[in-house]
């Protein structure tokens, strides 16, 4: 009963029980890699053992800027599962952020797919801790002649001894490392350890969570870079579903290809990425037949997805909500017994939220003193999170990142209900102030894309003389829309406050990319 | 990150998101009790509070001989909320194996269902520890001559704090405590810890395990006496579902009524009670429209149940297997993402067996010299069983409950295949042996069942000058049939080898209870 929570049980667990289950991944270099929760057992366990003979030693952090692959599944069990700490990268970082980051965790690894070699040779001097560079690949000849001394993955893993066993040691031990971008400062780490991992995973994994199970086929489009792509690579190992990660295809057409081919169930991403996929489906014709759930995180869901997913693809999409900071899990949207009995308009009301806390973490809202205000769904204030798998240090700070009475505050505004649904109201930075008032940028936004002509909306504020902030529209115009202004300022009508509406809105068929947060 | 795995954690998080989920109970002296999360959550907090005044310290035993109700359910979260330990008592066990037990937990106190008053009354003298008996409900008068000093949960409940705070404390403490009963020997204690049971909780509800949502209402028949009700008590706290505890009426037409008022989706026992209930459905010509699933556990399922079931009321029968030991999940039967392209038929077959361990439990069969055999569905062998919530050692045992590399034997011969589909063969204690060759009893069990002349029925071994063993069948009659001892011996042709059939067979109307093991 005293055995430690090990990252390396849930894939010793996949290896042991569902060998024989999937794991299919689109290769950086083109075509489909297809394996099985067997072999990738086996190989991470061959590459922990690879990474100790290379020296590396355990608290050691060994870092990746890597698509969603095989590969980089096999890091995240090899490197945490042997007692290294596993740092995904976000390749989208500004090259001054990306030293900053692999400088202050003393990354001695680094495993790169093919597409960030260029950044890695450039960046190389001013890396003073990376013992070695890793290509997530066989030896090619073009990439070794990028980076002196390059390794490749594939002839690393061979010196991987096959009778290597998992290592046991205590829970709190760091698995993983993900940093986090502010607007101001350096990025700070977010660490998690085994223990908060494997909890974050069978808890996040409950009926009313992700609930993903052995018969589900599972494509994380979320990044793995990005907060371990939601804890989906360990679910995903301790239930042995068919996973499917597809590599640097995130674009609606790719996307939707995979989902018919892998017969995918559930899907999981941001906004951006879903208004991709919708729009490709409509272009192919395609129904996505076998797509049963999308989960929807990272910013605010515009409402019109839900009817779209819903009413053309018979897709259940639930909105969740989480944070670095927060493992991510802080909520998610499903419904109560109670509300079985409401109608399909008022149940879809409900499920606009960003939802409930799962067991293991509390929500609050406080207001600027820090008052807790009541779970009325009316009062507005701060949200804070605590729980199992929420940060209380940044990794190497010195002060607690937490309250003084132990609270993390999130930097959302937000309300609560009786039930604990939440909504984020805004983040305390976006919001608006428009002569003394508040102005939601999120609404804005979200009325802005129910429009036909928008493919996507953003709002800032803008500097007024004599409001001091008024709220700016920009917008994606829809594949062969061409809105006006003026038609956009008449669809708010009736929906808002007048004088909420903004005053310029700027109209662009610029498609941001779906890893840029605007 | 630190924070501490508490089951008041479960109760808190309850009270705190869902207070008006419904906890409806039916009243030991009848008629329903309808209560909620949030009431269920402050009583239990009155109650540790008011132990606490009582003088019962932490780590003290708090011992319950009581139904499924609610009361019962707040003992569970107040005693282990409080830091003491929840002792749940079996009330068929013997009066001097109740004795023991109680002498041997020491425990304090005794909280008593009006029912169970009697036999309280008549051990008084022998149990040397306990400090109070507590009546479960309202005082009354009749109750109060029973006992001299009885004490009324409702006014003991009146001695506690409103503003009482859950402690926390090191989650390895112990929270529970359960008696198994060997067929030799006394009573051995199993004793579970805050950590244990926080973590079977939420690995247990994962899709392919329990799968409780908090849509679903929930009835445990399974005795909370019996391994926590198999942990239901706390996932319901945890996930919000309307939980329904059934009290004493565990026949199949209390069962039939109450299955249909509270609207119940889901139900868990033992298969004595489903063949209670499968009978009176069909004596009231009831359909169970609101059940979608039961789970079955604590002996072999005879095959006829799940076509049953499925067939007459569209419910899915999910066959689990655990032990006292085990906290008790060791493995339920889902299907996997392969399995569902068979037939039907073919599906059913795999759903025969036990199923397979969810993460969190490893599994093994050995042979007699302790040799680890093959995953292959063929080799059969002694099970053993390691893991989060498995025991390493009984209550105040000195040695160590497991094997020299850690394993804890479950005395049941099993199969094992490559996904982990375990098999129960039989137990190693109940094989029969038969001129040299096994003759598994459950094989026997599940043909008698199949045949509608046969409500249940139990194979035990007799002792033949020729064959050391033969197999002796005890029947127990359907309602209105009177099956013959020819018909039965015939039913069995083609089905086993005409060796293993039973020289005798035994017809009985006798209907055992559903608490015995037959």
């Amino acid at each position: 009963m005293h055995k430690q929570l090990m990252i390396s049980a849930l894939i010793e667990h996949a290896g042991k029980y569902h060998g024989e289950a999937e794991v299919v991944s689109v290769e950086t270099t083109g075509g489909l890699m297809r394996s099985n929760w067997g072999n990738v057992e086996h190989r991470s366990r061959k590459l922990a053992s690879a990474l100790s003979k290379l020296g590396i030693k355990q608290g050691d952090c060994c870092a990746t800027i890597a698509w969603n692959n095989v590969r980089h599944l096999e890091t995240y069990f090899g490197v945490s599962g042997g007692g290294m700490i596993c740092h995904t990268i976000n390749p989208r970082l500004f090259p001054e952020q990306l030293i900053y980051i692999i400088n202050h965790a003393e990354d001695q690894v680094l495993f790169l797919d093919k597409t960030f070699l260029p950044i890695a040779a450039k960046l190389g001097e001013h890396l003073k801790t990376v013992k070695a560079f890793v290509l997530m690949g066989p030896r090619d000849a073009e990439s070794a002649a990028m980076i002196d001394g390059l390794l490749f993955y594939e002839e690393l893993l061979e010196t991987g001894d096959d009778d290597f066993v998992w290592p046991e040691f205590d829970e709190n031990t760091p698995s993983s490392l993900c940093y986090t971008s502010g607007t101001t400062g350096n990025p700070k780490g977010v660490l998690y350890t085994h223990r908060t991992t494997v909890l974050h995973s069978i808890s996040s994994n409950q009926p009313d969570g992700l609930a993903i199970s052995a018969r589900d086929s599972v494509l994380p489009v979320v990044p793995m870079f990005h907060v371990n792509a939601w804890g989906v690579p360990y679910i995903a190992a301790a239930v042995g579903c068919k996973l499917v990660l597809p590599g640097p295809g995130m674009d609606g057409e790719s996307l939707a290809k995979l989902i018919d081919s892998e017969e995918v169930t559930m899907a999981m991403g941001v906004p951006t990425i879903w208004l991709g996929l919708l729009g490709a489906l409509e272009a192919m014709g395609s129904k996505a037949p076998s797509l049963k759930r999308t989960v929807v995180g990272g910013s605010a869901l515009p409402p019109s997805m839900i009817a779209e997913f819903r009413d053309k693809y018979g897709v259940e999409l639930i909105h969740a909500w989480g944070m670095s900071e927060t493992s991510p899990l802080g909520t998610m949207n499903n419904l109560l017994q109670k509300h079985m009995s409401l109608s399909d308009t008022e149940q879809a009301l409900v499920r606009l939220g960003q939802g409930r806390p799962p067991w293991g973490v509390e929500l609050r809202v406080v207001d600027d003193s820090g008052d807790v205000l009541p779970n009325d769904g009316e009062a507005q204030g701060d949200l804070q999170i605590r729980g199992y798998w929420v940060v209380d240090t940044y990794f190497k700070a010195e002060q607690s990142a937490l309250t003084p009475d132990g609270w993390f505050d999130t930097g959302d505004v937000a309300t609560l209900d009786a039930d604990g649904y939440m909504i984020i109201r805004d983040r305390s930075k976006d919001i608006i102030k428009s002569g003394g008032e508040w102005i939601s940028t999120v609404e804005l936004e979200n009325i802005a894309v129910a429009h036909p002509g928008v493919a996507n909306a953003a709002t800032i504020a803008a500097r007024h003389e004599k409001w001091d902030e008024r709220p700016l529209l920009i917008v994606v115009k829809a594949e062969g829309e061409e809105p006006s202004e003026a038609d956009l300022l008449a669809f708010y009508g009736g929906k808002i406050a007048g004088w909420q509406v903004m005053l310029w809105c700027l109209l662009t068929s610029y498609r941001w990319g779906p890893l840029a947060r605007c």
